[in-house]
């Protein structure tokens, strides 16, 4: 069988004294860390379409990444090679996961027949795959927005032929999920938003989206499919103001409309922060609200107002993210999905390597962190403290809902003023983050 | 009686051609568009805080405006005064409604009791100024973020006791608000948010907030107050993150905790954009969710990163404004409250009526333009238009929930592709809207 | 000769209650404000890369834009028919000017030779165009961005063939562009910038780009092209980090290297709102500069964080502008050049008429508005009397360069403090504007 | 004598095991790195303003800081009791230096006079002060925004007497750095800027704020003050566009007029960001320039759009800063002021320990990684490396002037396409970081 990336060898944990740019320094895939192995919390995931379909074009130019084995075509053929290419990296660099959109993996045909008998082809080639090498599938979509079709949007286009498109595409993205065994199967809206609201009913469109979910969901229940369904907010990008804008966005259209025991989120750093929002904070949220699915680990960089959707390398956010995700007992069925592209000067097939290894170990060390943070009670015992006046006395009858405003006014008129407040010890606990890094 | 503005007469409607810069160009109370008059309309209310309490200082520099009949003090005595200048000026200005937070009026005591006797006291000059001039309270609401007390929040904060002291004080603000015949009453967060996410419990503060609410309501109805309440979005500062983010984070909070039925939200310009949304995009998104109450009209600077409460002058932003306010046929029992503060270097009295009567007047402007535009249906048939293929056919069958996956799918596949796309003419619709500028 | 826009007659000026969407409602090109006609103030120009080439791909889709002439390749035929759609949209539009980057026109060959050959062919077929139709350049420039070798930049790359091939083309620009009758060529950075600090040398860098410019001047000389050139900010996009920021940057770099006499801005106005500045902050920095040459008319979305390059519709934007452009006594040699695209959901031919006839109409507002303005010297009386204080006393001794410290200290010493300030008047000079509107 | 941090030791270096809050992990300020000690890298400076003066009150907000020393007048002799606390606090910490505002060590008189002698009697008493520490000053500065006389800018204002105001106080303040012993006299805007151009006569404001500081360097070499002269940017706040905008625009305004040999900058990485640059970008282009002087240590929070003055906790950014001042052989005569202060919330006097002990250790950090990077040549190499293409052949022709467009046309005919770029290797680069931190 053809080797696409010959010069490179298996990745192997080496330790953090390793100069080795191709081996692991902290990602060590059974090493057990809180009871688990790192394998299981991290639950890695490669994505085929920026991993194995990004060229390096961005706007204002056109491709640029040397992939020798990809002939640029949109052929089938094509298509199916770039499977052997994809399960090659993903086992060499040791990835339990990945996933994709149906346009990704097979090419969309002059038919919406031609393109589900593509996708039939390449998903029984991935099958294959699957089977040959243990890896597995994390998430399945359908991919709603690059067809000049989903101009207008997908669910929410005021075209109703559009909705039918893809809802057809959606059927038979979670068939082919299904079948691959997929743990997931993922809604990011692509352009379900507006460009302008001069022409837009948002109403309506909301209501179409909310429709959507509910076939979806009784189409999975119809043929078994039992993997979670997840919902990704993103603010803006490719539209002007997408509906799914961040957690609270997509969590009140969930509630609206009676998804809540049905979708779940996945989070996405670059979205989080290009909402204003930051990634600590979108898990968090989730979390406490039982929502939080699935993560799509990336970063952005702050001083740009796109998706960059780089890769992580930051282990203050990686320990904040593993901060959470322990908090909640890990992310099962969802996982850590590398939606993240090497730079576009990036150019040798190499770099996904280097890529994938940065984000692993920074991933690796976030969980090494969280794990020591979490062990040494370092933030937990300053957080249960400061709350603690809940715990008992006019707080206990606050929380179990015994005190009302009357009874609390007595109370205060005859104390006079409130009890002194404690310091807030924000640098003592940044301090403390930096003695774990 | 003193004249604190004796310089300035009452304002009067002079017209389009007048140049008198104490005189409304545009805004005619009693001038009926589409059915009503622009006073019913608009229900302008002029704020206490800014209007009357605001002194110049920012966080780089002391206080500038010269206010020649406030002391500077926080006596009782300088309070009541200010209700003399505040209720001339509102007559001259020909506002119908004002709005207060309970320490604006009245001075804070050196206990609960004395600060709850201060607000009694200027509450009862409050209404003997009402009678006289028939101005109006649109709402009240306390103020739970200046004094450090509410450091960590008031609701959420860490302190039970500041928990119960603002129970207190929302207790009361609404027995003045509802003594003073105020036709809302207003939650605005001040610092219910945090300021790091290392030392809080997201999770325990917002059961809290919650709980507030509902003891909240439980207290109006109690007394009989049947005022809107109302829950203003702001996305951060003062704290790094609020938990009333946005029109979706507060509505994601009202539906998980039962809250639909008590609370509409009032959206401010200034938050709106400072939390990545257009006002337009806010107040679309309020209402079709039945969540519309009122309006905080201001504008902020998009180049600046942080609540500026300008006076709007753009009457792009009012037209729009207005066009989603007749689309739900008015505000009321909401209004338009002028949440705006003259610059810092506008130091003069009279910078306060420039102010407000650019306002006013950019308002008229949007409302004759919004009303315009809705009778020549310049937008609306355009986006009946657009959305059409849901009227009949597999639109409608999707509307209507008869469609499942499987018939789409059936449908499309025969079909092959997707009706052709109509363009979104947002050139055309911007131009358009420009002939009603 | 086939006619590409057969349903748009000539767009002609109908005044201001004119309700066809396919006229102008205030460009009227002969008609005389301030004493020049509309047409010398605007010097309109249409770009060719956004109008002609764009076919309305984003990063998250494929192209959709309706273009029936374009079969969508690179052949020079196709190249070739693309001037005559041109020049009959910039004829039955009425603008004087257009603009071009030199990849927009003719296609790169396989060897800088045939892309020298190809730029030639269509140049003569320009050419042509240009006599019958009496359309002139307004500006020409190289496009150094789009090819992958300009990955890592064009003058600023480390790959110092980059810079000659860089050079080799931009030499073939200038002689084009001075056979063409251009009145400006213009520099773009493109990818003059980094996306990492780490692998950067940004000395080395900046030293080279300056150089490059050098050159070019040199070479103009060479061959008596005496046209203008100019430096077009914009802070990021394509790449992190552009060395041309904004007008700061730019002029920073040009005085550092001797370039002040050479080179000039072009000022766009969604490069400026990304840099944080208002358009006419960067317009009125660089005529107080005595270098702002031309503007590439567009607008962004405040709310976006990318180049959205806009059409113009926001009449007081330009009103801004023209009140600078009137200030430095108009814009020749440079123009108003629409840098601009249409909506990716705009599909229609008719859309790029609706976009420029929109841009045209709101900037001859623009100009009748900021003219009006100036005659009743509605601001220019208020800034004159402001800093009036400089116009004698200590404020002429400063301004002369006649007062020093000591005895400044020694009058302010014997005065004890400052004359009081005046009001900025903020609120009443934005109603002023409004009354314009 | 009375102390004022009784339950504070001398804060010592323990090493990075020590759990001691109060201790230095990393900041041990003779160990030598790089051939020099920490100290003499390091340079660290108190700032008066935000450690002995801020008083945690906000917008929103009244004064939370619990400071028993202070009685919060601005009377003299709490003035003087200040120094006290200062000396003790600069002292148990190990700074080598501090930096004040003149209003920030003595308070404003009731006339010019008035103040000038409270500052001489501070000053007399900071002069004792020095002298029994040890402690030096790294530079002084003048509080030019803070009085309501300055709110419209201080050279900059449109009141000239605002400007002899403001020379008589620079002056004073030139006179005690000297007398102090100050290495560097700093300017840092303030309010010069503007809040809208309507009212700006843009030229003339900046004429004025140059005459200004060629005065003030006249009056210095007139008293034989030879510290280096700092100017600082800052985009924006208070003010909402300030002409120090970025280095960029600093440095544009100091070749403008004629003040490159006179000023050099002092860079702040909230005012870096809130520019839209990275600190390490404007540390590189002051440092390649010539005209890196100082640096304000904190660090501001991406998602808020303020200048929040956070203490510097991330290692990456320490590592950048020190990369690029050990790039410049260090900083002397300026320093590493900590321009920060700690949160509103962080009440208690010794989170004012907490925070500079890990601003300091975050530092000595940084300075670690930043010389073991060096030592490795980790990223010089590859630079050296990316860039060879100009150190023979055609580019160094082109980099020593002696290639022309017309020599690199040829050259490029001939060649016919341009030698291969080599990879970016940006996540290569970034993981190799990581391999430090
Ligand atoms: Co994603
Ligand atoms: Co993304
Ligand atoms: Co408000
Ligand atoms: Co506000
Ligand atoms: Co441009
Ligand atoms: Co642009
Ligand atoms: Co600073
Ligand atoms: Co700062």
């Amino acid at each position: 069988m053809t080797e696409f990336f010959p010069d490179v060898p298996q990745i192997a944990y080496e330790g953090p004294s390793s100069k080795n740019p191709l081996a692991f320094r902290h990602y060590n895939p059974d090493e057990v860390v809180d009871g688990r192995s790192m394998k299981e919390w991290l639950r890695f995931s490669v994505c085929y379409w920026h991993t194995f379909r990004c060229n390096g074009s961005d706007p204002f130019g056109a491709p640029t990444l040397d992939r020798p084995w990809d002939d640029g075509s949109d052929a089938l053929d094509n298509a199916l090679k770039r499977v052997d290419v994809a399960f090659e990296f993903i086992t060499k660099l040791g990835a339990p996961y990945y996933c994709f959109h149906d346009r990704d993996v097979a090419p969309e045909g002059s038919s919406l027949s031609e393109s589900h008998a593509n996708l039939d082809a390449v998903a029984a080639k991935l099958k294959e795959a699957q089977d040959a090498t243990g890896v597995k599938l994390l998430w399945g979509t359908a991919n709603l927005f690059s067809n000049p079709r989903f101009m207008h949007g997908a669910a929410t286009s005021p075209n109703a032929d559009v909705f039918a498109y893809a809802a057809a595409q959606v059927k038979k993205a979670i068939e082919v999920t299904h079948s691959l065994g997929g743990e997931n199967y993922v809604f990011w809206g692509g352009r379900e938003g507006y460009m302008n609201l001069y022409n837009t009913d948002m109403k309506r469109e909301l209501d179409h989206l909310a429709r959507f979910m509910h076939m979806a969901h009784d189409y999975a229940k119809e043929i078994g499919f039992t993997g979670q369904f997840l919902f990704e907010p993103k603010p803006k990008e490719p539209t002007k103001h997408q509906y799914d804008f961040d957690a609270a966005a997509c969590l009140n259209f969930i509630r609206q409309y009676g998804l809540l025991d049905i979708v779940k989120l996945n989070i996405e750093t670059n979205h989080a922060t290009l909402a204003g929002h930051s990634m600590m904070h979108e898990l968090e949220y989730a979390r406490i609200q039982n929502s939080l699915g699935s993560i799509d680990a990336n970063t952005g960089d702050m001083l740009l107002g796109w998706d960059t959707d780089q890769f992580p390398t930051d282990i203050y956010l990686t320990s904040q993210v593993m901060l959470v995700i322990m908090a909640q007992g890990g992310l099962a069925p969802g996982g850590t999905n590398f939606d993240a592209k090497v730079r576009r000067e990036s150019i040798d097939p190499v770099d996904l390597f280097h890529a994938h290894i940065g984000g692993m170990d920074t991933f690796a060390r976030g969980l090494k962190i969280a794990a020591q943070i979490r062990a040494d009670n370092a933030l937990s015992d300053f957080v249960k403290e400061r709350y603690s006046s809940y715990d008992s006395g006019i707080g206990r009858r606050i929380e179990q809902g015994q005190a009302s405003f009357s009874e609390l006014e007595t109370y205060m008129l005859e104390k006079g003023e409130a009890a002194p407040n404690q310091s807030g010890r924000q640098e003592l606990l940044e301090n403390i983050i930096n003695q774990y890094i």
